[in-house]
């Protein structure tokens, strides 16, 4: 009998829906137009960052990663004065609303194209800004931990696009979609090899004998900022993270496993499928060495 | 010395651009919203198809295609008769302007979400249909034939997806990005395997010793509307195309190869990168044959 409870998220963001709010092209408009590549071909990338009073959490290196994604695809980054004056217009235009804090998800696409696959000579990249509520996440994912599942979507290989987060993500929707079961909290993905890669929305790391590891995604799989955080950290304290091929087994067998993102931070997780596996107190120690603040 | 003709088709779609329309689930507007699945993740599918006198060339088997292949993401496609009715409300807003003739494309997207990839439980697809010229080919397409350049770009294998003409096509964009020289009109795409799969904008065909022959779309690539007539109208002929693995010696050595698609027809393909190919009256008989209308 598995004992740990439902965290499912999906009903909380029903209610946060009607308080989404935009900004496009530094206009507070909410009309992308179909000739746009980001809609058309998934031509662009993004980055999801929380927001408290008023400041984006770790935007320099949100940014860098924005520059980085852009260039692997060939598109010109906005400048980050560009960025930061539409991202203040953006909020200051919710003043007297209770929006100073929650998500800002920043879209960037080529642009708006005619007709084809070919990317027009001249065009302007589409800067998107999306704010909505954080995800009113049950307290059980800080205090004991998460349940993840084991996804039947794998992750195709393609090392052009590996690691970028780009707009093409029918990958994370199908592996997404296999979650029926509300115990889980999010799904492990792997590739046709039978690697671990990461989770649907974070990236993983396990810790084993004192070794912190984590799979390359040189491959597959999107490294994100609080990945990126995380090795930048045990870099500073020179014990540098292991980046190497994981499989199930590794997983199952780990004293303890995280799973991470700029959102929810850092989780430790509990169960993997029907299974539970050792924890600790490693996320709550990640989460307070990254100063992490919990909602 | 190669001899063959520019047929770059870039400046093409530039003056075309300003006269392109949209209707979008049944209005004559141009905003999908940025958290619209098909903007945020790709999450939908499309289809492009030739637009002659207010008629849809090969409807049936379009919307044959679009219910498949929305199925494949589980997406409940729109009936024909709601997609017809906004179709036909869309061709009568264009009374008196020459927009009776050319290119419509259909997208269909899982519709609006929240944030987060979990599909929405309920939600309403979202159809688009995009009106725009027809490019103005050089006759020589018809006349004579194209020429292909090799792709350095590969597609990766992911069997959930292949075959699906769905919005995730940044393979295609970074392909389609190779071609700087005006002599060549489209790539050939190859997975990592060196197997050919497609070209860049439509399906490959090949000739040898009487046998037609087309690579598998199980593992990447987009199973074309023309494609499939092709496959349809061999198969009453009595002698049914073989759908098998080719790489590039296959094609440098054939009697004769065409690309094809739904908007351009069929072109014999007259040299791949600098080497000139065998050629015959193919592609020309196969218009005939399929009642292709040259523009």
């Amino acid at each position: 009998m598995v004992r740990f409870q439902p965290c499912h998220t999906s009903l909380f963001f029903l209610h946060v829906m009607s308080s989404i709010r935009y900004c496009i092209n530094g206009k507070l408009i909410s009309g992308i137009t179909p000739t746009n590549r980001g809609f058309a071909y998934g031509d662009g990338i993004f980055r999801t960052m929380r927001l408290l009073d008023g400041e984006l959490q770790d935007w320099p290196l949100h940014y860098q990663t924005l520059v980085a994604d852009c260039s692997k695809i060939q598109i010109v980054c906005p400048s980050a004065e560009l960025l930061m004056q539409e991202f203040k217009y953006f909020m200051a235009s919710a003043l007297g609303t209770d929006q100073s804090s929650g998500i800002i998800k920043i879209i960037i696409t080529r642009g708006d194209g005619a007709r084809g696959y070919a990317p027009p000579a001249i065009c302007e990249p589409t800067r998107v800004f999306i704010h909505s509520a954080l995800p009113e996440y049950p307290p059980e994912i800080y205090s004991t931990g998460v349940a993840l599942y084991t996804c039947q979507t794998r992750l195709a290989s393609q090392p052009l696009l590996a690691g970028i987060k780009h707009l093409n993500r029918l990958e994370n929707v199908l592996a997404r979609a296999e979650l029926k079961d509300p115990r889980f909290f999010d799904g492990i993905l792997r590739d046709y090899d039978e690697h671990v890669i990461e989770g649907v929305s974070g990236n993983l790391f396990i810790s084993k004998d004192g070794v912190v590891m984590t799979p390359p995604l040189d491959r597959c799989g999107v490294a994100g900022v609080m990945r990126q955080k995380i090795l930048d950290w045990y870099k500073t304290q020179g014990r540098p993270v292991v980046t190497t091929t994981l499989v199930m087994e590794n997983l199952l067998t780990a004293d303890a496993v995280v799973i991470v993102n700029s959102v929810y931070g850092v989780l430790q997780v509990t169960h993997i499928d029907e299974q539970a596996i050792a924890t600790n107190e490693w996320a709550r120690e990640l989460r307070a060495q990254l100063n992490y603040v919990v909602h």
